[in-house]
């Protein structure tokens, strides 16, 4: 591991492993970033052993820290034997004038995208810090196995994930949503990230929607869970889960669409169902391994 | 359920069952409290059904959010079937000078003691309010067996579950506690706590400190868990675990003393192991139901 590239911010013993998080000075978004890494036991207690890698994009407001206290995904992580990594979600401390005014732009709201805006452009790109960077520095610094990676992500990261994952196609093995936003063009906090960030020419916003990328994708299986709660309330006005839905099938592109009675779009939510896409996609990267 | 004494506060869907937060006024503390209850499926959809409950109390700086939001507890407690509250850690808003000053006294410190001293005492009450107040307003309100309880607790939520177990034989059908403040006449928390609430008589806090109460206990068996990170910087100067052990040992009180490498005093540690605790507890007190 170089110690010139990564950083160790902290590290605490968890279900067998070590839930860590580091620093590092990222040349996308010119500023030093957090993320957080899982170290599962089948890593820690085997020198060399080399795992599969799982990306979790979180949603607004958050840092890396808010998955890792309160999603209980290390328990899973542990028995299945990946390392998991989260982004925080935006840069940090870059002083553009009213980065921190609102929860649902700029700071804690980075929405996965590469800005085109003179404002944002140079600090704002996200989806390549994501997609290239990210990946490309895990695989330097930590035993992951090469090209073995998946993504899935809540509400903003799950939009964040879907991008990702079909405009890589191939690149990761397996894709899963919680309470995702799936149409941004339509909802508020999408046009409204999607303005700032990429400017007025709605014609500009659609390479950034999973609804309407979902529809011309060709490429390998996704393998999609999309996990929503019925009793959610940013459903009707921002996530608009069912347009994505309705395109996968017009597309036919498979997904595992699960509407759940009772459940909101807290952690709460998300913690009960995250041991089962946590087995999904270590199935799969195992699979793809042996 | 009568909505005169306790009103909810919030509700989310949580492993087949809804993580509540409520509220009352207590009559012990003077002020309005909130607290947790975690519903079981086994509850939720079956009208009638009662069932036992496990008190948790939590740390410094903690309200009744922590626990809920960080451990994952409620994987289990859905799995087994039992009801799981957690009270706030003092009174809240209670207008005495200097209440917030500090992290380790006051607000959210409220260190599980019957205050004797006059500018404490009409509001910190945590005791009486956690070992009377609380369970009977639980049992009035929430489908619990009567009777069917037990307690554990993290940090000075290990000392409050302690003190109220040992004081009250029988009452607690069984008692665990994660990195517990163990002999606090002795660590600076401690001391702090007992003389700002108690006042300099030394004497006085001997009721109050649980290797103290251990050696002198007569009562059933406690069904006590010790779990106790190696890596915990409390350890040496806070948390004096091994004179709890000890104490324990010389009085043919039965512990179950676990120390873990590579762990320590974080919601990492105790979420890692809480599965087991919640499953001890289950499975005695349903045992004593049946």
């Amino acid at each position: 591991m170089s110690e010139k590239m990564v950083t160790l911010v902290s590290s605490s013993g968890s279900f067998g492993g070590k839930q860590e998080v580091w620093s590092h000075e990222s040349k996308e978004l010119k500023c030093k970033m957090n993320f957080s890494v899982y170290i599962p036991p089948k890593v820690k207690n085997n020198a060399g052993t080399k795992v599969p890698v799982l990306y979790w994009l979180s949603g607004l407001t958050c840092t890396e820290q808010n998955f890792i206290i309160k999603s209980g995904f290390q328990k899973y992580a542990s028995e299945e034997g990946i390392i998991v990594v989260g982004p925080d979600t935006s840069p940090r401390g870059v002083n553009i004038e009213g980065e921190d005014d609102d929860y649902d732009f700029g700071s804690g709201a980075g929405f996965y995208v590469d800005s085109t805006q003179d404002k944002w452009k140079t600090h704002y790109r996200m989806y390549s810090y994501v997609t290239k960077e990210l990946p490309k520095m895990i695989d330097q610094n930590f035993p992951v196995i090469k090209g073995c990676q998946s993504i899935f992500g809540h509400s903003m990261g799950g939009h964040g994930s879907l991008i990702c994952a079909l405009k890589n196609p191939g690149f990761y093995k397996s894709v899963s949503v919680f309470s995702p936003i799936s149409n941004p063009v339509v909802g508020k906090w999408g046009q409204k990230c999607l303005t700032g960030y990429l400017g007025n020419n709605k014609k500009d916003w659609e390479e950034w929607d999973a609804t309407l990328l979902v529809k011309k994708y060709k490429g390998p299986a996704l393998n999609l869970i999309v996990e929503q709660g019925a009793e959610d309330p940013y459903l009707a006005d921002e996530l608009y889960v069912q347009n994505l839905i309705d395109a996968c099938v017009g597309a036919n592109v498979a997904v595992d669409y699960r509407l759940h009675e009772g459940y909101d779009h807290s952690f709460y939510f998300v913690s009960t169902f995250l041991g089962q896409h946590i087995k999904h996609h270590a199935n799969i990267l195992y699979s793809t391994v042996y």
